[in-house]
């Protein structure tokens, strides 16, 4: 399991649990990218600093597994870790536990691309540097 | 590719696209939903007819990967197929598309439950051979 | 009563609903914005055809009455008309129904303000001669 | 301004946000709604326990004010009181702040129905009681 770099608490809203009365599978992705968010924080101060070395992520893929079923007001949190560093993308891992348990799993696949033309592009060293630092 | 056997259409709404103006990626995973549930219909009459044969779903995973954007007031179309009909459980294979172009394809793994005791089962035979007609 | 100048279909999607079955009041609200960009296309073409006149509308209040519950797969309308048209603002009139059947009424009260600083403003002649057509 | 009753404390989360940065205004009244959960809990302990004394409420008017725009990572709270008591129904004032800037500020119009059979009913004693001793 990779190594937890950034952790976001999520308190469960009632109206994101379904008529089954627990959390509408749709949720725990907009839960990973709450994720993500902490961890690019973490890594390089705000999701703007990364930008600003002239490179944006975009999500190329997402796995899940639904582990256990959460309900209203569950305290949650998403630790995120690195899953792969590779030239031109980044595999996040995520973790989604409540207290001890494992409630959701999987992973986020993100490109690198250029903020000018959007086209893929490898990261500039230092951002590099940082991410592989946490490996 | 799987065959598909159901359709569900949707129109991107405003307020399902970020801030870079295309549609936020977990709402793929709730179009991926909409879809099954047209699947549902199209095979059992209703979701409602599945459950009156005494078997219930839960989605125990998902793979999404996202090929293009789409943005606001896109006419998107998801595509659900059978991809793996195994004894206890259903992997839908969605795909979704804007007219000729792929925009996202991916999977959901369904495990069939017992509707009393919530216990993973094999469904009747009635409803597998339904499902197994269409493979 | 407004007059209804355009119209917005809508089909409850099941994560719509909450756990009662029948679709979480937040939503219309979004129902109401999905209406209100209808009204912008028909009057203007498009929203960004009123942009382009140099001015943008900030919504400053919204009044809401839900007269009947509505549920999965309903297809519903979001009829809008203006109720009122000031100097610096514009209150549309949302009416949402399911066939004959009144589901939800409000208002929406926007200001125009100037696209360069955001301050509250009075929109171009032309711009007002086509709402005012309209009333 | 009502006696702040019960207070919900909420951060932003970016996919709440729309395509100017800020928060989308049908969010606000999911606010008031994870605002007036709390209330119902601080009151009556949960909201179960007003189910249990046979009563359930259902919305039929929402009012709402937007004073201040908010943004992503924003932490705000809903403080939440009593504007109208009446026999069969109850007005809960909302007050959306972050810090000392009011943000949003609303009402929504409860009435008081019989879990039975759904029909408008005045509440028992005990449930008006703890509502009235908060007036």
């Amino acid at each position: 399991m990779a190594k937890t770099i950034a952790r976001a608490p999520i308190r469960v809203r009632y109206h994101e649990c379904d008529q089954q009365g627990i959390v509408f599978n749709a949720h725990y992705l907009a839960y990973f990218d709450m994720g993500s968010l902490e961890f690019f924080r973490e890594v390089f101060g705000s999701y703007e600093n990364l930008r600003a070395r002239g490179v944006d992520t975009v999500v190329a893929a997402s796995e899940l597994t639904y582990r256990a079923p959460s309900r209203y007001d569950d305290e949650l949190v998403v630790e995120v870790g690195i899953e792969h560093l590779g030239r031109t993308s980044l595999i996040l891992a995520f973790t989604i536990v409540r207290g001890d348990e494992l409630v959701t799993t999987g992973t986020n696949r993100y490109v690198f691309v250029d903020t000018g033309n959007l086209a893929k592009t490898a990261p500039p060293d230092d951002v590099r540097e940082k991410l592989a630092a946490l490996l």
